[in-house]
């Protein structure tokens, strides 16, 4: 292991990459052409420098840079730095929004803690094109950025009327009710059972009544509502995951 | 009144303005160059449309449009649509950080509803220049389109070393506390009392050690975590803030 070598950090602390490749001691990978951009231009790394890797499965590693190219920079795994560990199964159904606040709504629900980001079409929705690819690149840069070890899964658009067939029913829903009788979040979660569970958030303009009817009727959710205001689709989303964390997720 | 007027909506739902003249039964008053403008031009409103209004003194109040000049829209006041309400008396002290988080961040805390944004500089805090007159436009923008009645205070920026001088002890404060042995923030704020509260949360770079030591010693702070993955700063305040009102606010 090199001794001369440096922490390559930035602002937000040591620099963490996510890679796909298999990582165990001694290992010497090539990293993709972005990644070895970022590192050799932007953080300017050097050979001996150490980076953290991660792929969703074997843990964290520490890596030090062995060559800089000009497209691809190796690296070699010294040493595992921290074990897989995953988060709570907490899925997140959402009405796509327009471009900036969907970026924001991955990144944040990423650093907030959830398996999975669903897109769900309702008949409010206005944004009909959803970028998965976009999608998991914000995902991916907050799992970097938040000491996950884990990119939670993007999934691909569902139209609500679709998305509970085949559901399993164990799988238990926040369902976000602007209007109606739907108790305060905290009190409704408070004796509920930990396990999967999703939360649904809906477009700018709500859910139709025929949806609302529709997902209330569901043996599975727990219509909850998130105080006097109105919120915007992305914060009721991030309310609502903070929350669910808080009670029945890793943040109790 | 008129009859075959027309309530000015955009996605949002019914368009409201924040003005700062009183507001009462049948006064007319002609509302500024901005404001003006996107009623004629953005939303294209016409004599004998509706809109909402409020001051943060006098309620919320509906009013028709009277005249629609090159500059300038008068509006005349109908009737009072709900009387004045406010938010519960909690502060935010964020130390400042980049323009589109701190943009984010100021619209999603009056959405979430607070009374008051105070920019704290701390020893790692990047961002020097703080303007207030965006995050002013951005907390009315917020408070228009989420129901509120009011928009929250802008305070001026202090130092760290000097907010707590003068302060009321019985405001308890939350402190974000990513390092020590601080409680998850459900629980910590569980059992706390209602009335005048602060939530405190560092710049990127976290706060200094000789900072939190600081902090800690306050008779009125209360440490808390936030689950175990790492936050940016705009996070954070947003997930202390959705605690603060499930547990302390008017969302229980």
């Amino acid at each position: 292991m090199p001794q001369d070598g440096q922490d390559v950090t930035y602002p937000g602390g040591l620099t963490r990459l996510y890679v796909e490749a298999p990582l165990a001691q001694g290992a010497q990978l090539a990293i993709g052409e972005d990644q070895s951009h970022f590192l050799a231009n932007v953080l300017r790394a050097k050979a001996g420098d150490r980076v953290r890797l991660f792929n969703g499965r074997d843990g964290e590693w520490s890596a030090s840079v062995t060559t800089v190219g000009k497209r691809t920079v190796t690296l070699t795994l010294d040493a595992q730095t921290r074990p897989q560990t995953g988060v709570p199964d907490l899925w997140l159904l959402l009405a796509p929004i327009k471009k900036t606040p969907l970026d924001y709504i991955v990144q944040k629900a990423t650093e907030l803690g959830v398996a999975r980001i669903a897109p769900v079409i309702t008949r409010r929705t206005i944004v009909e094109r959803v970028n998965g690819d976009r999608m998991r690149a914000n995902a991916i840069e907050a799992a970097e950025q938040s000491g996950r070890l884990t990119v939670p899964e993007i999934a691909e658009p569902v139209d609500l009327s679709k998305v509970f067939t085949n559901w399993n029913t164990e799988r238990r829903l926040v369902f976000c009710d602007e209007a109606g009788d739907a108790r305060p979040a905290v009190a409704a979660l408070a004796n509920m059972p930990r396990g999967p569970w999703a939360i649904l958030t809906g477009p700018e303009g709500g859910f139709d009544p025929a949806e609302r009817e529709m997902i209330r009727r569901l043996s599975f959710a727990v219509p909850v509502t998130l105080g006097p205001r109105i919120m915007r689709a992305d914060t009721a989303a991030l309310a609502a995951i903070t929350i669910w964390q808080s009670t029945l997720g890793d943040w109790s």
